[in-house]
């Protein structure tokens, strides 16, 4: 059976997850569905696209992702289905997709609105509908009508310029470690092994950790994440808090 | 397979919330439990009420509604199953089906407690195995004894005098969106297409929205919500806080 | 179908739940994940393991309760799968075993670790597939290799002398119910039912209540909680807060 997961800014308290799975459950009783996130920062597009991106992959292929934030229509380029690397992604086209994924998706399909749709709660009134459509084996092609392209939102990316890499915090995790946009690739590429300094506004590393325990209590590190980006965080303390970084801020890496 | 809900205010760090599932689980393997919130303020039956009575109608006929709130057995009437439009609700007769139902239940039977059964978690102990049996195919008849009435708690309810609606906040939700108990069949009733004025302690509104996005970002609006009741909310602002408006405050609507 | 329980501090805001949840559902769709608490405070084993004490005897036997904190491999003795009591428990040697049963454990799998493997995400990319190797009836002992004992701490036990009972606090709930490491065996044993004085650090109390409802508002009580462990609470308060109990605090019990 199919596996449904949401990803919103609805929080955990109010009636509108419980919602969603009970119109999901009406029509699809045997239905898996998983909460990705429901405390993404409300209205932050930037949180819940990294979430997302971050969680996504370990799910198997075909899954219905529905993405429940920044859905009211007229502010956004009208409702899609998106198929992107083996996954289904059903929400509004307000700029998500282009921070979620690499390339810009070629699959898209716009959702059709009733005349008479009541459009004050989206994720539960239409993007349900389609997720149990997938789910029921509707074909891709069927849903909707084609649409061409997908608004764009241009995420900071990080840059090299000679041996420096520019780059930027995108994301701040429960534990204050910070995630920033330089990829292992890039590192390397860029770094070919050379000596390197860290610099962050307060504080410069130059070696890059294994694991949180490379470093006594209290010391701020380096090291790849589990995605492999350049993450700055400190052995059982709070590195962002501490070292007061914040969601795009820039960092440097200057070699040799 | 049954779907059983859980409403409580037990929180989600504790290990309240996971030992009612395993003794669920342990009796039925293959059933579905859906949280609609745990995070309900402590011993609030009103904000109980409303996110469950904003929830249950999502879900299929037949599902079965666990109430965790104010169940202490002298505190209360007993403890009840109740069948109403179609759902279940197992709970502590503690007021809370009048707040949730806008005509008293008519079926009820009441829970027969052991002689040696403990109390001190009746949720876990004495609601998941009612729970069970209903979803196992127990008559609803075949359970417990009958009851004639519950307990009454009476809810606030808007009324109108000549031109004039007078209705209270029920819920503040995590957008800070205000909802109110005036629905729009009687906002239609009353005002009969004229205009009006609607008069918060600290501002007033003359027209109704269809989506937040009809008005500027930080304006106040008022709009029917996904279960037309009339809201005050503001686009990308926390209407409730800005405004001061609280539980049980008073909105007026003035016609003509 | 299998059960798999996680007991986490990865907060439910991050992609770091629904990451392990997507990498157990790949390999086994319908199995089923009940979340214990992701809400552990960070770091404290001590938490970890009254919570998941609490709740994972309310499971089937044979639930595989995954554990994910301190997961660090160069700050344990390794990674383990423990059999106790029925139930199946992974996680990281870091003392938590000793703190979670009353007896140390004797069926113990040292989990291998391949010389390329990632450790960043241990939960994710280790424990999952040890519990899904379980989940699809992978026989104990062919997991990993054996291991004689694990890392102990020593928890805090209430002992008495003569006449007296002397504790502490060992969890603070979301009520304020403050709990205590004396049980009931205990306490009637020594007190063979003679009078007795409880003595916090600003208060005493001289009786055992039934229920909550066994004092005025407002007024603070002791009562076995629902595993039998003495508790000081108070009606509709914070009994926790307004004394000024600290996990870790002594309190003792006079008789005569």
């Amino acid at each position: 059976m199919a596996i449904i997961t949401l990803t919103t800014d609805f929080g955990l308290k109010d009636h509108y997850v419980s919602a969603i799975k009970g119109a999901i459950l009406s029509r699809l009783p045997a239905v898996t569905i998983i909460d990705i996130s429901h405390k993404i920062e409300k209205y932050n597009l930037l949180d819940a696209s990294y979430i997302l991106k971050e969680s996504y992959p370990n799910f198997p292929e075909n899954t219905i992702h529905i993405i429940g934030i920044n859905t009211e229509l007229s502010a956004s380029g009208g409702y899609v289905l998106v198929k992107q690397y083996g996954h289904y992604f059903i929400g509004a086209d307000n700029g998500i997709f282009s921070l979620l994924f690499e390339e810009m998706p070629q699959q898209i399909r716009e959702l059709e609105i009733e005349n008479n749709q009541k459009l004050s709660f989206p994720t539960r009134d239409i993007f349900t509908k389609i997720a149990c459509q997938l789910a029921e084996g509707a074909d891709f092609n069927s849903i909707g009508k084609p649409k061409a392209e997908l608004l764009q939102r241009i995420p900071f990316r990080a840059t090299s310029m000679g041996d420096n890499i520019r780059g930027s915090f995108v994301y701040i995790d429960s534990y204050g470690n910070v995630t920033t946009n330089i990829d292992r690739r890039l590192f390397d590429q860029v770094g070919k092994g050379q000596p390197f300094i860290i610099e962050l506004a307060r504080h410069t590393i130059e070696r890059i950790s294994k694991e949180y325990s490379d470093v006594p209590e209290g010391e701020v590190l380096a090291m790849f994440n589990a995605s492999d980006f350049l993450e700055i965080a400190m052995r059982n303390g709070k590195a962002g808090g501490l070292l007061n970084l914040k969601i795009n801020d820039s960092i440097t890496i200057r070699f040799q």
